[in-house]
């Protein structure tokens, strides 16, 4: 099933995508919903940020063992694997949709680098689930670009602006339910040149492992979003280039990069 | 003015503190509102979290000198005070409200303390704002509990459960209006020992400061609530700890400290 959330006059609505069409619910996917008699062609639709409000944003941060040594060799240190699952947050007011373009502050400098990454949506309340019964939790999976300015990320003590500058976190196009995620292999283009591929499974921790370690401490509730880090080497992005970050058989979040000079 | 959030039969309301009574609205002193017939005595409602839904969850972190000496001194470092105004994320999740306990994990060690705060709810989306008309966005201010479990503030990667665990986070008990910050006076007492005292004035970066330079790169929005940091050593909390945040002008946040052995 594949849930959108998008603009329906002048307020939001969940709408499940069927083939070509949007058809419009009343309520969400995460309580109880509706189908109303209302379709829409999907390429007629605006497509919003397929989850709000979000109660907390979670982020993996550094999970993947080719990032991490990428970037420890960026910063000329060795590279120091995690030992376990910690998480790290985002804020909504970084948020944007499918197609919205990443506008790049003035005073940014050319180290804006894009994160592709796969984005677990929970659906219901959890707290103290093992990692069996961990994706009983999950609605289901989105994309995530987790745009990043290098040299603020280095700089500043926290990643306040460098992660979380607004436009900083395109999430999209919409919310895919039922799938494995140790299935899944991510491609990232930058203006229709593959920059980065890998498979979800390559994790350090996975899904299943985060929901449970994450749920011994906290309350995770529906709406949550977990976003589980990248691998590999990234790249600058330029004025003007096009960031597509495709995960199989979500589909493809797609957005321009706009710097503000 | 004094804005409270309180159970009112099956759900959650907002009300105006007049004297000993609490008149019911219907709205939000976010948007618009409506006083109703219905006045309550403050000592019968259950007070609830003053602000809710929370769009992003804020914390100065390193703020006051005296404390970022002491962490230092702690952990066998040179203090290094921050040379600007950084911010951190805290998470919805470990929120409870005024008189509801803190309730301290099995696997924690001893050293649960106790963090007094000042507490900014943003009233109106603001986005590159100047110091001087920073508080125009201001709705009020309450206390904050940064509870926070030091072994693993010093050990994990993140702060996500020294600082994040459920119950972690109390806030309240009531959003007060049309203060000045630079006045205010914060007391902590631990099972009726003063334990902790210091002027908001003594922060290294201001509320307009840090509004002002996160709104460079942020835009806030209504509900977002913005903790100011502590200052000065803090001591571990026991089982049957009563802990008092009081700020004057605001009033106390008071929480027990149970733990679940």
């Amino acid at each position: 099933m594949k849930w959108c959330r998008f603009q329906s006059g002048d307020s939001a609505a969940y709408g499940i995508i069927e083939g070509d069409s949007v058809i419009e619910v009343t309520g969400s996917p995460f309580d109880s919903y509706t189908k109303t008699s209302k379709s829409h062609p999907l390429s007629s639709v605006k497509l919003l940020v397929p989850v709000n409000p979000i109660p907390t944003f979670y982020a993996a941060g550094i999970n993947y063992p080719e990032h991490v040594t990428w970037a420890a060799k960026m910063r000329g240190e060795e590279p120091k694997l995690p030992k376990k699952a910690d998480v790290g947050y985002r804020a909504v007011n970084a948020l944007i949709a499918n197609e919205e373009p990443i506008m790049v502050p003035k005073d940014a400098t050319e180290q804006v680098q894009y994160e592709g990454e796969l984005v677990v949506v929970i659906g219901k309340t959890c707290k103290n689930v093992s990692q069996a019964e961990a994706l009983d939790y999950v609605l289901g999976y989105t994309i995530g670009n987790d745009v990043s300015e290098r040299t603020w990320q280095r700089g500043d003590r926290t990643m306040w602006r460098a992660k979380n500058t607004d436009t900083f976190k395109p999430m999209g196009p919409w919310i895919v339910t039922g799938l494995e995620p140790d299935d899944m292999h991510v491609t990232i283009t930058l203006s229709g040149r593959v920059v980065g591929e890998y498979d979800i499974s390559s994790a350090l921790f996975g899904v299943r492992e985060y929901i449970s370690d994450m749920s011994k401490y906290l309350t995770l509730v529906p709406g949550d979003v977990l976003w589980m880090g990248t691998d590999g080497a990234t790249e600058n992005m330029k004025d003007g280039d096009t960031v597509e970050v495709e995960i199989s058989d979500i589909g493809v979040l797609r957005n321009k990069v706009v710097w503000q000079r």
